[in-house]
């Protein structure tokens, strides 16, 4: 039924961590990623979220990187015994994980000799060959391979690492979005959301409900790369609305 | 490196929907089902966040009900055309969407006639032999097949479908967690808490870090289903902490 809006260049998320299953950790990385990606033209294929268990991160990455056009990984890259990513991101590569003199030299510039405990030089190890990815925040890089981009799993650090990535990517026409509300049910204007979804099967219509006390209402959602389409398809979603005697509601584009 | 605490239920949750790799909308689906599963004693394995597309969703169904003794998943089962979520159970179980006269009684108790639009009739189409889950906000149910339960996307009504299930669940030992904060880097208590994980393999020792301005910090979250042995690790941890002269901070027990 739905069609791929846009580009043909597609990512995938891994997000890694026992602590987003077990629901302690909200994840709010797979949101950012989606709507940064979506600004560059690449659309958010498929996110997963998996525990801290190698052969799983392993066969994940290999999946993923045949898969999709870039992959970005979240979380396992500190010094705990639990952080196990970039070991098994050098295992899913056939790549030995080494000191790395570049990675050293970041954590040199943070801490003295004496705080440079074997855990942290675990930080300065990499797989050969991947390039670094600058911290601005706690200075412990992340690393890419091929089309595999690891970053961290504290939301201030992973924003700054695709920050600093962003730059290396390809990028297509941005897909862009804009949502029309109104207070009608989704029922009311079913049918005539999925005729203009035929009419215009490069873009992508989302209906989302909500309720209030007294009635219920609709969020649509129109997304695409073709703004002058967006634009049509846009105002027929209006007029459906009005059809029903209600005004729509524009939200901001985005 | 990690273990698995417990049990050997096992759940997958399958988050459905395009608002959510576009992150025009935060999933929050997840971590609800990871904390009440934990309680019920049932491990979250894996989550995968998939678009609208119907052979993605037929296969992801098909993957996770093999892998895992319960499959929860949400969004897709509305009145819109982007709602193909039942229409892909059925596929995946080989089975007809029809008609159920459970479902459409349910939706004569909300709707007048002239209110139920073909649309909202689409809701009543439920895969043959299919469980209802009832829906005490807006009445369209879900359902359940074997081991895959089809919730709705909407939080609110997600929760109270997941409420209402939860007492056919095989449930195990709650797993519990206690979280130790201190005011000390990962990397100088990596190597401490390294130790007293492989001491202790059922038990499952995170450690997530935080900055403030002027310092860093370490949540060390020990989980598990045996609580004596919880707290003996906990006491180890609090020891650990000790012996770099921090006072450690206990969070409350979840």
């Amino acid at each position: 039924m739905q069609t791929s809006p846009g580009p043909n260049l597609q990512a995938g998320v891994i997000i890694i961590g026992n602590e987003i299953l077990s629901g302690r950790t909200q994840d709010v990385n797979l949101s950012f990623l989606g709507r940064k990606l979506n600004s560059l033209g690449i659309q958010l294929a498929e996110g997963r979220i998996i525990p801290d268990v190698e052969p799983v991160i392993v066969e994940t990455i290999n999946t993923f990187r045949q898969n999709y056009t870039y992959v970005f990984t979240t979380g396992g890259i500190g010094p705990t015994h639990d952080d196990i990513t970039t070991k098994a991101v050098g295992k899913a590569f056939n790549r030995e994980v080494k000191l790395h003199d570049g990675a050293m030299a970041r954590l040199n510039r943070r801490y003295e000799d004496h705080d440079l405990t074997e855990a942290r030089i675990k930080m300065a190890h990499i797989p050969e060959n991947a390039e670094l990815i600058d911290n601005p925040v706690s200075d412990a890089p992340g690393f890419s391979i091929d089309n595999v981009f690891v970053l961290a799993g504290v939301p201030e650090i992973m924003r700054a690492m695709f920050d600093n990535i962003a730059p290396r990517l390809r990028t297509g026409k941005p897909i862009v979005s804009q949502t029309v509300r109104c207070y009608l049910g989704e029922g009311v204007i079913a049918a005539g959301l999925e005729a203009i979804q035929t009419a215009h099967p490069s873009i992508d219509i989302g209906s989302y409900p909500y309720w209030q006390k007294t009635y219920a209402g609709s969020s649509v959602v129109a997304r695409g790369v073709d703004e002058e389409e967006l634009a049509v398809v846009v105002q027929k979603i209006a007029k459906l609305i009005r059809d029903f005697g209600q005004e729509p509601i524009f939200e901001p584009k985005d």
